[in-house]
């Protein structure tokens, strides 16, 4: 849902216990249905290592994050820190904050939910070399929009056969085009 | 609208489809008025060359983004990735987010509305070695609290004069203050 | 509270004013206890220098910004831009959001609600060549998670010694550890 | 050349009016044959808009720089500032810094000899949905170890049959991998 | 001196202790005439935290660093970590580098000579709102081609007279450009 | 040796084959002994996707890169680049450069000698929780300056105890201080 203007109006008898002011997002439903709801937690940080931190990669996944970052920002006192962002579902919440606490020097996280609309995935084989590479292939209304060569699986192709990635990488995507 | 307490509250026999748990933000208006409700849609992408990405500004901006930006980010396994921002009207939701899965390599982005708030501007004009620049002033309740020059007007003079755009920005500063 | 979903319903008689979509965020109330509702203010700016950024922090700490910081973005026209990220609560918001407008070059910012989860803390002392450091001690759930010297009490002790602040803060862990 | 050591004898009689040590590099000369050498200018810039500096890539590439970028970098006092980089033969060493000068408000650059090893390069044609795209292509001792299309011309394409560039791009790549 | 060529020869007599390969930088004495010889002294660092390497800056400048620069990079193990940059005179390159072994946990540092071109500057005083504020001008072969009022001599207006300092930047600014 | 002067003279008759003209870096031996030359080689690359550059380190350390690194960059036409920068001894030179032009689809790269101080390094053992963690103390003329614990070693000690690493990193630190 996408909406055009915020209202405010007196809340119903059944929020007792909070003031009675409202904020109720209006607007019209379009085509785009959002298909998942989640949380964006972030965090400033300098006073932790970057071997620390990257080391909380791990950790946050093997939790159910479903992306990590750093980003470079600056603070006060000429800092050169960093912004910790982890994006979950609803339900890792909890862990994932506890985790940041407990992983990083971080003593205050903020987070706020964010829509997420996602492809349609499907995965498929190519063959490159004689060995078998996926391919993620992503729709939009039925319609493929992106085709590509699963990184790790060209890597380890490209070891076996001590070429480079790049040129794997590529092979697989003459090969997706030429399937079509 | 600022919040300082959300509460959750039972909700009332209108909302039958749904759960009956409400969050409803709670605040007092203050003098200051949001005018603009819009969106900030943001991908992380990771298998997209910088030439495709810079090549999505066009687009986006053609589509009707109010701004677009590119923040350097780490993701997993050593990326140095980047977050792309697009900043839109709620109507222009979903032709950009659409558009970011057909321009650039992402499959999935996330979304959330937030308030904006921009100065009123008017737009004046000042001449410089006998060519007219635009001036955009920005007034914050009735006071000036900005007035610059155009770059790119700054620029066109420049190129004509020969001279570094740097001088021309410099000497319609002076104008404006002179104007005064 | 987390949600799992967002539902849309008809709204109650007491939102006439408004039209009757509401959307309400449900969710089963967690463990995790949010604490404080706090804004996040930002800007993209790419018409100010750096030294006038810098000075911003000054300002915005005076008028009660609970974070600031800045970013590294690429905005249109090739320009390496900063993005301006205030945290604060919501009633700095109205007097931050005028500072950005008059200390800056900003025309426009965006802001949002985002919540925030900051662990319990304790400060205490501990003896370091002997002069006072302060502790920063932070319990999640009654369990210290963290315990960091602070840094500008490291400093002076530094100077004071000659040393490297370092060995000062090197000096601060292990007294800390040995207290336990 | 590579060189291993670096040795300091008197010199010779032909440097009178300098000091008698010499620096001399020294190595074995090695297949890798150097084939350019440019110049590094850099400047450190904390008072200049990104307006201006981004400005300054137009005039620097018709100054006859070989490549210009600029790095996001944290100078003194909380500046989020940047770092110009500009490559350049030689001969165009003085005009170049001359410019940065007269262009951006730096007022100090520092610059050293780098050398260069560039591929050597071919351009062929290849046809994508009826347009011809350039090809470029780099070689490593003969054998081709790059064949990418020129993503001005994929734009071109795209535009023209209102194609996303990313599509036409994987055209191109399909194509170049097709006619080997 | 700029260089075409590097040439190599078998060494003279003098260099008895040290192999007979020498390189000499060749080329043709152009007006510019590099002023200033000195180092730029690099770290890689994924081991201190943000604290620490901010309250570098302090130290570098005290033992006479000319500039002090942080950049953010992506090392090994996903690392968003910072490469400390320094420039100095050779006189105070061995103090910093010591420095930076003890203020920080680098183990490693790199450096190398550079050429430095600086503007010849002149320090003027205008006067703004009642207050002397510093001008610095810089002069290219005897033209001006910048003139910037100090950023702290601003900042002291500005909180005098509880104005921005932007507007009194500006306001010198002004100034500089009437009195020419 | 740090240099004061850069002096220009006629060359030696040993020079025949090159312009007689000489650049000789003068300048008086210090306490501070450089012990090693090595090479820094840089790419600034826009057409190749974070995943191809990030899967480049474990390429170049396995090709004896002393250190690998990539920092963000803004290059021509709004691209939001990677400078990717190597550290080589010169025997490795030739294949990390080769190896550039093989992983990556840069087409071009330039280098330039530096040199490099290093600590002398001291491997010790401790044992926190009943297991070993190796202690690198790093030597400034004989006085340590640096004593970390291996951030790799603590991992796993984490992993074995289900604590954070950053618990374990603390407690080994804490170790190395009582061991003093």
């Amino acid at each position: 849902m996408n909406y055009e203007k915020i209202g405010y109006g007196a809340g119903s008898k059944d929020f007792r216990e909070i003031p009675n002011i409202l904020r109720a997002f209006l607007g019209k439903t379009e085509l785009f249905i959002p298909t998942k709801k989640i949380y964006s937690i972030e965090a400033n940080i300098d006073d932790s290592t970057p071997q620390i931190l990257a080391g909380y990669f791990e950790k946050a996944f093997k939790l159910g994050a479903l992306d990590v970052s750093l980003t470079p920002i600056v603070m006060k006192k000429n800092r050169l820190a960093t912004k910790l962002t982890v994006l979950a579902e609803s339900g890792k919440l909890d862990s994932l904050i506890r985790s940041i606490f407990e992983e990083t020097n971080s003593i205050g996280v903020r987070f706020f939910p964010v829509e997420r609309r996602v492809l349609e995935r499907k995965w498929t084989k190519i063959s490159v070399l004689g060995e078998d590479i996926t391919v993620k292939t992503a729709c939009l209304e039925g319609i493929e929009v992106n085709a590509l060569p699963e990184y790790e699986d060209c890597k380890k192709v490209a070891k076996k056969n001590k070429m480079p990635v790049k040129k794997v990488y590529s092979m697989a995507q003459a090969e997706i085009s030429r399937r079509k």
